[in-house]
């Protein structure tokens, strides 16, 4: 790419990224830095990255889909400390073969996103590489104290937003190249997460702790867990599915619970609160806080289940307990 | 990688970035974001990329130095904001092949740069990739206004601190394989750049605008004299050369003035200032703010340098003028 045209892409990015409400911005995109006015409150931030053949390939998503997709899964970090979107910085990295259109689609696919949660790009990089890479730095504010991992009590109830591999079922779909029409919402959920900012905000109050689901249930609660310094007794029975999960992991040939389970990228909030609270239409329960380490899940008849990809977090409750 | 290795990695950095002082930092590396605890003054942000293949090949530097040079490489632009360092979240995108030992030295790395502009790392993230790359984001902050590219005054001097092309010479001896005694200070240029933050804070009261020399002269020029409608003139026998500056160009075959106009990653910073401020030891003095729009530099006898890829903003004087 020559400067002549870096110039140009990235006046096309800057013509997209400046729309819109600049308050609170005293210098947008365009000069070496962006620069915020001084404003009350914390400053929650995050980074994550979407990389091509690893997190996603190409043909599974179109190009705002991706941005979009891109700029949630940082989001949702924020969204999991209940803090307020604020603005995003995007450091692009892409291949020869992208087109215009398609950078423009992606960075639209960013607005999107950051449209949704009332988020702002604010700056951002473009470099050549062999393959296409997201990374995007994520920024929020909030006066109240953050939602933590490190706060779940023994006792506590555990609980999450939505449904549970649903974007897992989806991936397996893209995966096995199927477009069955019972599949079709379940790509659709992993094609277009939603970061869940207003959720996160509502449990500033109630969460006791609380992560987000980006690498699965039980890998993700295992972190908040063992940040807590306790553990997690989960009952399989009570995980939120989807109508159709069992009938499309069927088509799959996947185990409907191991899926809810260990299916990562659903992005809905696992947190822990007192049972005391007043948590009804806003996520469901689906276990326990125990002193006894590590993630256990149980099936209707109180045995621990066998999970392929599961047991290294029964291996450490099992030393430890 | 499974993910035993990622967090056993995770983990290992994280231990490096947490060492020193966390004074402001509400949630350090760890939790799903990182919390800083309300501040007065204005946020200063941005992102920048190096990638293998692009911007290095891993033979030509040290992974430390790779770190340093990644992390300095985004805090420059911070520098030229006049903005002082405040936290850097770094997402690091690592090929199979990269040892445990390189990640490290690679965070190290970072770590000098945060250490020696005040810094300090607190979020990041780790993905595979076919190749190295590293993304910073950068988050300064200044109770003054910051330096942009936009307030230069026709009449005002031009300025660049240090010395120009030097970094353009030391990468020209890594790509042509070169290791004579006399290229050495050049390939460390090269290798260990410097971010120009004390330099922007004292720019502060005096520059009317400023910008980081990571492109190269003429165009990081020509960027600021078009974002503040003005053009420049500058005077090439006046461009601050090395001692040896002109030997190492004929040991590579090179033009020495070429260098110093178009060569990139000095992360010198040039600005304008009306001539009455004094910038004695800060800066040299290189040309004048004109009104006719575009970046011309002259030769001794006056005359407009004819300089391979410069041409474009020639071309652009020319047509506006």
């Amino acid at each position: 790419m020559s400067a002549h045209v870096e110039e140009a892409r990235i006046a096309r990015l800057r013509r997209i990224f400046t729309q819109g409400d600049a308050q609170g911005i005293e210098v947008d995109v365009g000069d070496d830095a962006a620069v915020l006015a001084p404003s009350l409150g914390r400053e929650v931030l995050s980074v994550d990255a979407h990389v091509e053949h690893v997190h996603f390939r190409r043909a599974w998503l179109s190009s705002r889909e991706l941005g979009a997709r891109a700029a949630m899964a940082a989001l949702s970090d924020l969204a999991a400390m209940g803090a307020e979107p604020r603005v995003v910085l995007l450091s692009l990295a892409l291949s020869d073969d992208v087109t215009d259109e398609e950078l423009e689609a992606l960075a639209l696919g960013v607005r999107d996103a950051c449209d949704e949660t009332g988020a702002r790009v604010v700056g951002g990089n473009l470099a050549r590489a062999s393959e296409i890479s997201i990374h995007t730095t994520v920024i929020g504010r909030m006066t109240e104290a953050p939602l933590r991992r490190d706060g779940a009590k023994v006792g506590d109830g555990v609980y999450v937003t939505g449904t549970l591999g649903a974007a897992a079922l989806g991936l397996a779909a893209l995966e096995a190249g199927r477009s069955d029409t019972l599949l079709a919402p379940f790509v659709a959920r992993w094609r277009r997460p939603r970061a869940r900012v207003s959720e996160g905000r509502r449990l500033i109050d109630l969460a006791s702790a609380a992560i987000d689901v980006s690498d699965g249930l039980a890998l993700d609660l295992s972190r908040l867990a063992e940040a807590s310094g306790v553990g997690i007794d989960l009952d399989a029975k009570d995980l939120p599915l989807e109508p159709d999960h069992a009938a499309c992991a069927a088509l799959l040939s996947r185990d409907p619970i191991t899926l809810a389970l260990i299916g990562g990228e659903d992005y809905e909030l696992a947190f822990t609160a007192p049972l005391s609270r007043a948590l009804a239409g806003l996520a469901t329960r689906i276990g326990s806080v125990v002193a006894r380490p590590g993630v256990v899940a149980t099936d209707a008849s109180g045995r621990p289940l066998e999970v392929a990809g599961f047991d290294h977090f029964a291996r450490r409750a099992t030393s430890a307990g």
